[in-house]
C-alpha cells in the first residue's frame, strides 16, 4: 500500500519534563508492515496520564524530552500496512495499547500482559494516541461490532482492567460483591459485579459524591463512605456490617481498586478467611502498615493485578449484548484541540468528572451496517 | 418440649414395589432432640420421584414395601426438639434434604454433597416431605427471607443443583453461557448463565414448546431444537454456529442437562480446546459411544455433579435480591390431597409442564415482617 | 470405663505472667466422654512457646495466672472415655493439637483451621501437652503406624506446618524450591520441596551454621547466607542468581518461613511474573516496606497459612514410608523433668539447636507389631 | 549461511499406504531461515510409530504415498539458518516435535499444545526425524546440559507426555500413585509419581513381565496383574485394597495410560469421591460402557491430556539432576541403518522391549564441557 498523506493536520497532546501540557505537532508517522495508521476519534483520560504530567514518571518510567500520552482509544483505521490482512480502511477498531513481544515465556504462557518488552501507548518511550492518527500493531487492533460507538471503544482498555480483577478473583453468584474506591475503576467494577449476580453490592469512597453517583450508576449498591477518624479495623466492620444488613455473608473478596495504603489496610481486614483482596488499584512503591499477622491467620491472600490479556473481545460483547452499559462514566468530552483543557479538567478534582473523553468528530456514531438492539438482554 | 400432638390429619404420598401411586396416612413422627417438625406448605416434583414411581428404583437405591416421595419442600417449623437452638415454631424454612454425617473426610473437606452416609428424604429408605408434617434435622432448615414465599422455598433444591454445576464449571463475564436439556434444571441453569453474566445465550431441546418457553422465560436466549437426523458432530456444528452468529466465541464449557447419551455426546464435540463438559443431567448407569479421542485429542475434561453442598443461603439471597426469578418455572399447582394427580401430570408429558408444585395452604405466602423490595437489583 | 487414676504423678511444664518458666503439678485431668487420656512420650518444643514466655502473649491470646505449653506432642492412649470408639489404651497416638467446633462454615467447607472456636493445646487459657498425662479429644489422636516413633510423633505438627505452605502453593516437579529461613519450619519446608521433586534446591538464612546443617540435611541444596548490607532488590538477586547457575528458571515461588519483615520484603522480588510468595513464617503483627508496586506490576501475589487441616494421615504416612526422614533435627533431647532446662536451651541462640525434645521414657520406641522397613521407597 | 552440503547420505525409515515399512533417502532438505538441520543421533520409537505403519493412518491424520516417521528424537546442530540466533553448529540439541502457530488462541493463552495448525514431525505430512539429517524449526530444538545423553534427549518426548498429565491431575505429596498400564508413558509416570513423593505407588498391567520390570524400575512400587476375568469394578477393588494394604487412602487420582477400554472403566471405579481419572493413553476413537452414574454420584471427572507444552526445559533438568532416571527403559538398540528391524521388534510383543532406540553414532555420549556429577540430589 502507498504511503500515508495525512490529510489532515496531526495535533496531539504532550507533556514534557517541566510538567507542561500542551498541544503540539505529532511526531511522524512511520508504520510497519504489520502496522495500521488509525484515525483516533476517542481518547479517555486516565489517572496515570495526570500522575506522569505531574510528576514525570510512574515507576521507572520516565517523561524524557516531550511525550504524546494517551492509551484508551478508539477510532477509524485510515492505512493498513502490506502484512495486515484482518483490518481495511474504515475499519472502525478499540486499540488494545500494549503490544507485547509475543514470544517470550510470559506471551506464549497465558499472561502476556506480563511480558517485560511490552511496547505500551502513551508510556515512554511509547509515543500515546491523544492525537489525530496513531500508529499500531494491527494485531492489537479490534474490529469493532456496529452497536459500540468510538465512546464505548475508548472505555474497552479500563473495562479491562477491571474484568482483570474478576479473572484473578471470580465472585461467585451470590456472593457479596464489595469495592473500595468509587473512580472510574471501581465503578466499573461495582457494574461487573452486579453483572456477574453478585449480591449485595458495597462500594466505599472518601467522596459522597462519587458514592451517590456509584449508587445511580449501579441500581441497589450501597455507597459507604470512609471516615477516615476511624481505624481500618472499625472500617472494616463497618462493611462487614453493611454486607449483613442487606442479607449478604461476610465478604470472600473484595476488590481494592484505589491503590491508597489505608484503603489496602481496611481491605485486608474485611474477607472471611481463606478469602482475598484483590489489588486493583495502583499506588506508592512501598506500602506501610500491613496487618500482617491478621492476614496470616485468616490465610487473606493479596492478588495484584497489571493490565489485561485477551480481554477486548470479551469487552466489546459485553458492551454489544448490553450486560454491561457504561456510558453513564463519560461526564465531560472535549474536542482533540482543547485536550489539554480536558486534562487539566482531569486533574481539577472540583470538576465533578469521572471519566474526561477526547474526542475528534462524533465519537458516539456507530457502526453503519445493522445495528442489532443492545437491549437484548 | 413437649411431644407434637398434630392439630391435621398427615396425608402423604406413596409410591410402593407394585409401582403405584396413592395418598396414605404419614408414618407416625418420631423426631430426635435435634430435629424438628415442619408443615411442609409447598413440595416440587422432580423427575426422579417419578423415576422411583416407574421403575422402583434409581440405581441401588430400591423402593421397598412403600415410600413416601419429595425432596423440594419448605414450610411452617411446628415443633422443635430439646437441641434446636436456632429455630421456633412459626418459623419459615426451606428444606435441604440431604443430611450428611458430618463427620467423615467429605463431610469435613468442603464436599458433605459426597458423603457416603448421607440421609436423604425421599431417597429410599428415608421418608419424603411429600406430607403435611415431616420430620427434619434442624442443621438442614434454612430460614427464609421475609421475600420469599413457601413456593421458591421449594425452588431451592433445583436451583442448588444448577448453581453445583456452576461452581464445577464457573463461567467467566461475556463467555458464551450453552445449556444442553430446557427441563426445569436446564432452564434454571439458563437463568444462571445469563445472571452471570453469560453471552450469548444457547440452550438446547428435542421440544420445541420447551424452547419457546425457554426463550421467554431467558430473553435473549436461543432456543436450538435438537434435529436426531443430525450425527452428533453435525449438531455440535449447528451450536457452535448459533453462538459464533451472536457474536460469541467457540464456547469453553457446555452444561449438559439432560443425562441422554446423545446429548453428551453432542456437547462432547462443542466445546473449544480445553474446554469442558460440566454434566450436570443424570441418565443412564451405562453410556456407550463416548467421542473419546476427540476429547483427548482436545483436551476436554467431563466433569460431574452430584447434588451441592452449602448452597441454601446463596440460592434465598439470589432469590431474595431479584438477581433470579424462578416463579415462572411453576406451570401447575395441585393441593396436598392430589399429589397423587399431581404427581401423574408430571410424568404426563401431554400436560406441557414445566414444574409442578403441590401446594398445602398458600404457598405464595411472603414473610410477615418487613418486605423488602425485591426488584432492588 | 473408670475414673482414671494416674499411676505416676503428672509434672508439668508452665509459664505465667511474670514471664518465668517452671515446672509444677498439672491441673487435675477431667475428661469428657469423647476425649482419651495419654501419657505424654514427647513433646517438641516450638518458637511460639519461646514468645508465650518471654512476652506473656502472641496477638490477642494472653497467659494468665499460670499456663502449660506444648502443641508438639504424641504418646501412650492410657485411658479412652466412653464414647471413643477407634482408639484403645496402649495405642501409640500423636496428638494434633488443635480441636475445631466441627460445624461452622470453616469446619465444614475444608479449612477446619480457620474455625474461630478452634481450642489449641498449649494456647491460653488450653493446657498444653507439655506434661506426662494430658486430656485430648480423641478424634484429634492419631493412631501412629508401627514404623514411627513418638520423636516421630512429635515432628508431625511441624511437618504439618510446612504440608500446609506446599498445599497452599504447590511445587511443580522440576521447579525452583526456594525457602527463606533455616529454622525447623524452614528446613522442614526444604526437605518436601526435594521430596516433592524440586530442582534446583536454595535456602537462605542469616546465620551459616544453619545453612551448614541444611545443606547436609538435604543434600544438594544450597545455602545462601543473607547479607544485610544488601539492599532486598539486590538480595533477591543473588537468590535468582544462585537458581540460575544450578541450571534453574526464575523461580515461581518462594516459600518464607522467618516472618521477618525483610526477609518478606526480600522474598517478594524473587518470584517470576504470575510468581507466589507463600508466607508460612509467623511474624509482627505489622509489616512496612512492602514493594506495593512491584508486586503488581508483576501479578506475585502474597499467600498466607495459618496451621494445618487433615495433615496427620499424609505426614504419618510420608515418614513411614520413608519420602521424609526428619528425624536428624532433633538435636537436643531433655527427660520430662527438665523440661524447663529445655525451653531454656531453647531460647539460648548458642546451643546450636535445631529442635530440642522432651522424653517421657524412651521417645525412639517403635509399635510392637510388624515394623516394614522404612526405607522401601 | 551457505547452504547445507551432507557430508553423509541421509537414510530415513518410511512407511506407506500399503503397510510396509523400510529405508529409503530423505526428501531433500530445504531449511528455511528460522530452522537448523540436526544430525540425529538417536530416536525414540513410540506405540504411535506402529500405529501408523499398521493401519495407515491415526484418527483423521492419514499416510499417504510414502512418509516418514519419527518424533522422539536428538541430535548435534549441523546448519543454522540465518535467523537462528540461539544456536550453532556443534549444539547438542533435543527435539521438540511440534511446532505451533504461535498466534492462536491456544497458542498465546497456555496451552500451544492445542494448536489446530502446529506442524508435528512424523505425523503426516511433516517428515519424521528417523533419518540422519533432519530439518526442524530453531525456538524448538532445546539445547541440551552436559549432563545429558543424546538417549536422554530421544526420552524427553515421552517424558514431556507424562509430566503433562501430571500438570493437569498433580499429585499432593503423600498421595497414593496409581498407574495403570506398565509401557513406557505408565512407566515413566510411575516414575515421576515417586519423584513427586506420593506414596504408595500401584501400577497395573496384563503382562506380569512388564509389571516385574516396574517394580525394578521404581522400587517399592507395587504390580497388580489385571486379571480380565473380574469385572471392571472388582478390579477396582483389587487396586484400592492394594493401596490400603499400603497404608495409603483411598486414591483420589487414577494416571490412565493404557487408552484401552477396560481400563478407562475399572480407572473410573478407582478414585475417592471428588477424584479424577487423568487419562494420558490414547486408544480407539469411541468408548463404549462408561460408567456414568458412577461418574456422576461420586464428581470423579475424567481429563484428558494431549501432548505437552514448555516441557522441554523442565524434563531436561530433572535428568540433569537425577531428579529422574529412565536409562533402563531403553531396552534395545539398533543403528539408523537398521531402523526397519527396530520397528519390527518394536510391534513384537515377544521381544520383552520397552523402549527401544535407534542410534547414529555413541548416543550415550555426553556434552563436552564439564559434567555436574548427575547424583547429587
Amino acid at each position: 500500500m502507498a504511503k500515508f498523506e495525512p490529510p489532515l493536520p496531526n495535533p496531539a497532546l504532550f507533556t514534557n519534563e517541566q510538567h507542561e501540557i500542551f498541544m503540539g505537532e505529532s511526531p511522524e508517522l512511520d508504520p510497519k508492515p504489520n502496522e495500521c495508521i488509525v484515525h483516533v476519534r476517542c481518547n479517555g483520560i486516565c489517572g496515570s496520564d495526570v500522575h506522569f504530567w505531574h510528576t514525570g514518571r510512574i515507576g521507572s518510567l520516565e517523561i524524557q524530552a516531550q511525550h504524546c500520552l494517551g492509551h484508551e482509544g478508539a477510532g477509524e483505521v485510515v492505512w493498513t500496512g502490506s502484512d495486515v490482512a484482518h483490518l481495511k480502511p474504515g475499519d472502525r477498531v478499540s486499540i488494545e495499547p500494549g503490544v507485547p513481544c509475543g514470544h517470550c515465556f510470559e506471551c506464549t504462557s497465558g499472561h502476556y500482559n506480563l511480558c517485560l518488552d511490552v511496547k505500551f501507548s502513551g508510556v515512554p518511550p511509547h509515543t500515546g494516541s491523544m492525537r489525530r492518527y496513531h500508529v499500531h500493531h494491527a494485531d492489537y487492533l479490534h474490529k469493532m461490532p456496529d452497536q459500540l460507538t468510538y465512546a464505548d471503544g475508548a472505555l474497552l482498555e479500563p473495562l479491562s482492567v477491571s474484568l482483570r480483577g474478576f479473572e484473578r478473583g471470580p465472585l461467585k453468584l451470590g456472593e457479596a460483591g464489595v469495592v473500595f474506591g468509587a473512580g472510574p475503576i471501581g465503578l466499573i467494577s461495582l457494574a461487573i459485579a452486579k453483572a456477574a449476580g453478585a449480591c449485595p453490592l458495597i462500594i466505599t469512597d472518601l467522596d459522597r459524591g462519587r458514592l451517590d453517583f456509584a449508587e445511580k450508576f449501579v441500581p441497589g449498591a450501597v455507597g459507604l463512605q470512609v471516615d477516615l477518624s476511624r481505624s481500618p479495623q472499625e472500617m472494616a466492620v463497618v462493611v462487614r456490617e453493611a454486607v449483613a444488613e442487606k442479607g449478604g455473608d461476610v465478604p470472600r473478596l473484595v476488590y481494592e481498586c484505589t491503590g491508597i495504603q489505608s484503603s489496602v489496610i481496611t481491605a485486608s481486614y474485611v474477607p472471611r478467611p481463606a478469602g482475598e483482596v484483590i489489588v486493583i488499584g495502583v499506588g506508592k512503591s512501598i506500602m506501610n502498615e500491613l496487618p500482617f499477622m491478621h492476614l496470616s491467620m485468616a490465610e487473606v491472600d493479596l492478588k495484584f493485578i497489571n493490565r489485561y490479556h485477551h480481554s477486548w473481545p470479551t469487552a466489546m460483547r459485553l458492551l454489544a449484548h448490553g450486560v454491561l452499559d457504561l456510558k453513564q462514566l463519560i461526564t465531560h468530552r472535549y474536542p482533540l484541540e482543547k485536550a489539554d483543557e480536558a486534562l487539566k479538567a482531569s486533574a481539577d478534582r472540583s470538576s465533578g468528572s469521572i471519566k474526561i473523553h477526547i474526542e475528534d468528530g462524533d465519537a458516539q456514531q456507530v457502526g453503519g451496517g445493522v445495528v442489532l438492539n443492545r437491549a437484548y438482554l
